[in-house]
């Protein structure tokens, strides 16, 4: 039997074949990788069963076509989320968060509509008790480590006491997974004194400063790409810009050397020299590299991925959904959840 | 006599020469070659005149010390902008935003405290009438032409009138500084529907559309750097954030291209001889190298550079003060918004 520290049980993980711009393809390529090797995983697929039969047998992907859950709709990538799980309740994400929920699975994992599957999560899972609202975080470039950014957009009008769930979530997830004991939390602001910031800063400063979690204060927009703090809290709508705005360095990088190349042979030659370093340096910036992220707060595992997830993206995120059970990650979770609020009460 | 479309009398503009983190010997020279061969420009200087003569004297700057306005105090780059700006009636940017106020001089130029500097001369100046809080912006590296950010540090609880302001006010700025006729303007979001967005957004958003402003609609994160709008509106504490993530973006660059030379003979062989392209390329995100931008909204000309700023950004920032005078920009500015106001209030 599972004891509270580690679970040992088969992980049943429910992937959402359809979800992601190179959907299906990718999604079944990448699960194939996860599943290799790899005999306490028992991977499930949601989508339409002749079409994902099809593709696994003409790309002789190494896939049982026994573990396809018929799913016959698909909700596309800029459907409205909140319409879209009620009118498709067939559709691959709504059938896969509700296996969860019924406890026939233990993750989901998927790179389809974010704003869906965080719908989908939250209404089916249900919210660990004491959290208001789940979180997506995302994993940013620095210089230091690790640098996690939370939230990145599902919550653009957040109060004080969100950004201080957040922290005590994600500093589980942070402790945990990449194994960094007691993680450093920073609030971003406009300046590092407690007193810069606006309202919800303000008062979300307060809350940190008198919890136990290691608290550095205030962190300034320069601090991420520094790595100053191991996990950075902001409303949702600041998160969303900022990791758009980083996303989007690479691009203009490109574009940049592009625009010297073309200027001059000797500037072409030049940046051909220096291809792969800058490609090494410049992967930092690169988001579709990454794996996905789980959304935190819901009672269950819930893992969201890039729309444009590749094959080795897919397999991350389902070996990220089986490290969390394993773990016991949402347990745990939850019981700091729980012990933040008691102190919080007692304090009162 | 100067008519409503250009103003060309002398030009007299107070420099705070004991601003920012080199003065006040960058702001010497950097006054000196402003007024270099410039007979419409006649020039000031605040702050102590025995310190400033003696370091004219020593270093043979081309400044006559007549033009020394002596002002015994300093304010320093992080004393508290309030308390500083009343606890230093006689600090040279307090000396100097009065000599605009009293009609001795037209315009204000500092390096200095960026806090203090806004706050002297909202307090002194005054505001346009109609202007609720006045704004600074920044120009942001982007791949299109002009792309300014407003707000980026004055107002961290923006309502969406302010909002709304700042795009009036910038529309005039960007027309007749850099010649852009009709200037787009963009709404910072987390997605381009209309829909979406913070409450702030959602509001302003209407008082957008409903303008005859050119408003684009919303734009995100990554829209910035491609330069989607030449304006780009949102409330100051998520401008000040994005500007200083995307400032941290060349010295988080500079220390990825240093490591990956360090690794190997090759790879320093590789950078070495990108090193001038590399500096080129990456120039767009030295704030160093640009010059200071207006403040919007006061009732006169005050001009806030940053702390850093070299003799060339002090000297464009005088020639930039100068051109806002010869284009009777604030009396500009003061047109376009009481137009808008006027329009506003028909329609309602």
């Amino acid at each position: 039997m599972p004891n509270s520290n580690s679970n040992n049980a088969v992980c049943r993980i429910i992937v959402d074949a359809m979800g992601g711009d190179f959907a299906p393809l990718n999604v079944l390529l990448g699960a194939a990788e996860a599943a290799s090797g790899n005999p306490s995983l028992n991977l499930f697929l949601t989508g339409p069963k002749d079409l994902l039969s099809k593709i696994i047998t003409e790309k002789n992907i190494l896939l049982n076509t026994d573990c396809i859950i018929d799913s016959s709709q698909v909700i596309g990538m800029d459907e409205h989320p909140a319409s879209a799980i009620k009118s498709k309740p067939d559709s691959s994400i709504v059938v896969g968060v509700k296996k969860v929920k019924s406890g026939e699975a233990d993750a989901f994992v998927s790179a389809g509509n974010t704003g869906a599957v965080m719908a989908a999560s939250t209404l089916f899972m249900g919210r660990i008790k004491g959290v208001s609202r789940p979180t997506i975080g995302a994993l940013m470039p620095n210089l230091a480590g690790v640098c996690m950014l939370y939230d990145v957009g599902s919550n653009v009008d957040a109060k004080p006491k969100n950004l201080f769930e957040w922290a005590v979530m994600a500093s589980i997830f942070v402790s945990e997974i990449y194994g960094i004991n007691n993680p450093t939390v920073g609030l971003l602001s406009v300046g590092e004194e407690k007193e810069k910031g606006n309202a919800i800063v303000l008062e979300a400063h307060e809350l940190l400063h008198n919890s136990n979690l290691n608290f550095i204060g205030n962190v300034e927009g320069r601090d991420i790409l520094k790595g100053s703090a191991n996990i950075i809290v902001c409303d949702g709508f600041t998160g969303n810009i900022v990791l758009k705005f980083g996303e989007s360095v690479l691009s203009f990088l490109k574009t940049k050397f592009k625009d010297f190349a073309q200027k001059s042979f000797t500037n072409k030659l030049k940046i051909g020299l220096v291809k792969g370093a800058m490609k090494e340096i410049l992967s930092d910036f690169d988001s579709e590299a990454q794996g996905g992220v789980p959304l935190l707060g819901v009672n269950g595992i819930s893992i969201i991925g890039h729309g444009s997830s590749s094959p080795l993206a897919i397999k991350n995120m389902i070996l990220r959904a089986q490290e969390m059970h394993s773990k016991n990650l949402v347990q745990k979770i939850a019981a700091s959840v729980n012990s933040h609020l008691l102190n919080k009460n007692l304090e009162s």
